[in-house]
């Protein structure tokens, strides 16, 4: 048993109001695993780094059961790298610069050993990346999927075509209003529902999220965080949370699934309180455990 | 025991996308008493209208256990009226005219018979006119308040003066920003327990609605809807059906006044349903326990 996340792993500069960070660690395959090592180990990462990777980078992911054999890494390239600065009230960052470097010919081989993994997480990248993944999976049980404003204005085809084939479809608020053309989020829901997916899982950030099928409606809090320093890699976190959940209890039900929205909750609710990974890094499961307690009492009525 | 509302009585005209609707019953204090009256009445209230308000809405109101002595009806004068039009997602009203007639006088004096009322719900007006009522009132048990943009802008004194006296602040989020200056809902909430109330609940439209004390934190569903009529009215039903539970169990702890935002919620996802109050002249009792059933479905986890 085993969970595969295919994405981005980069070096990341952020600046929020709360200070700044250069070329630390990044990308969503690397929140994606991060998050899922508190529930489930080991994950297999698929990406594509450079030559100048730090091997400290490599030492931390495998300390967290992340297995690396899909981990290319291009001798006389470099990382993928992004620089974005967060504003105001910390909801959308403005994109400074991006280096795709090796990430611009990223296109991903499962090693031979990684096809019958499970549980998948096709993280953010190009819809064509996500079905050639798919296409060399020879037993998926759960497929779960990202995506984003640029590959449903720009690759729309694709994304439609990879819908069709994903179990569970995460995305933001804004994103099912943009894929669907619905305002209304539960119509909004209900339409990606046609697309192909059972359950879509829409995130609203300091909202909470929703997680719809045919017949079921779970609304999930948001965790009252006073203080947001740096929202990167939270819808990451989120989804490593989830499937990492999902296959600690190999059970994808809806019980089991409103659980793994919460831990998904959780995870990025402590992602977003440091830069890059470090809150990730010292977090510890009675905090975790704390905080589930915490969302269970604030919904009981 | 008795509930008093000092608000608006008045006639709206209204277009959505879904249609229009000419001098059709409205304002503040009418949309909390029809909600209230699902579950406490009698319900005492206070406001002006003009020789033309029509006798059938004073028997609607006397049908749903409404106290009439203190709506004054001014000879040779007219109803306040309202006109709005509701686009795209229906979030914000634009409105086309406001007609204060008589409202533009309205200096509330309460009845001897209603200077005990224990349960007291201010609604939207001037705070001035709130901190009137108040000095009329002689043991008032639980004070429950509304506000608005432009108090907020135009007579932030008097505002401050009236939350030193309250109870509760209801308001929505947009109002909570405006009036702390701070974007994040959670450090807004807690910088209003900080100007009086011991309790604030921000609405939130379609993400629910939030309740805190200084040592609690709940987090309300929004009851899923894939249509939206007509949001008119939809605050003072949230604050009519709140204060109408608590009233029916003579209640303010913790449990209660979680009941009580669902009663809320569930009160004013009805009545968007249909224009002015006509979704709620037909709603039954059986329907808003469906309601509350299905949201404690929904947030099960």
């Amino acid at each position: 048993m085993s969970i595969l996340v295919v994405g981005s792993v980069g070096l990341d500069s952020v600046e929020t109001p709360c200070g700044k960070v250069e070329n630390a660690l990044g990308g969503s395959a690397v929140y994606f695993s991060t998050a899922a090592s508190f529930f489930f180990q080991p994950i297999r990462l698929v990406a594509v780094v450079g030559d100048d990777f730090a091997q400290e980078h490599v030492d931390f992911l495998r300390s967290r059961g992340v297995k690396l054999e899909g981990l290319e890494q291009i001798q006389g390239g470099k990382t993928f790298r992004w620089g974005g600065r967060y504003t105001g009230d910390l909801n959308a960052a403005t994109t400074l610069f991006t280096d795709l470097n090796v990430y611009g010919e990223f296109d991903p081989k499962l090693p031979e050993t990684h096809r019958e993994t499970p549980y998948v997480f096709l993280a953010n990248i190009n819809p064509e990346l996500q079905l050639g993944v798919l296409r060399q999976m020879t037993a998926p049980k759960l497929i779960v999927c990202d995506t984003m404003n640029l590959w449903i204005n720009n690759s729309r085809d694709a994304l439609m075509q990879t819908l069709g084939e994903v179990d569970i479809l995460i995305l933001n608020d804004g994103e099912a209003r943009l894929l669907t053309g619905e305002s209304n989020l539960i119509r909004a829901g209900k339409r990606i529902l046609t697309y192909g997916p059972d359950r879509v899982v829409i995130k609203k950030g300091e909202h909470g999220a929703i997680s719809l099928t045919d017949s079921t409606f779970f609304s999930a809090p948001a965790y009252p965080l006073e203080e947001v320093f740096d929202p990167t890699g939270a819808g990451d976190s989120f989804a490593g949370g989830f499937l990492g959940y999902l296959a600690s209890v190999g059970d994808a039900s809806e019980a089991c699934i409103r659980k793994a929205v919460i831990y998904g909750t959780i995870i990025a609710s402590f992602n977003v309180e440091d830069f890059s990974l470090n809150r990730q890094r010292r977090l510890t499961r009675s905090e975790i455990d704390r905080r589930y307690e915490h969302l269970q009492e604030a919904v009981l009525f």
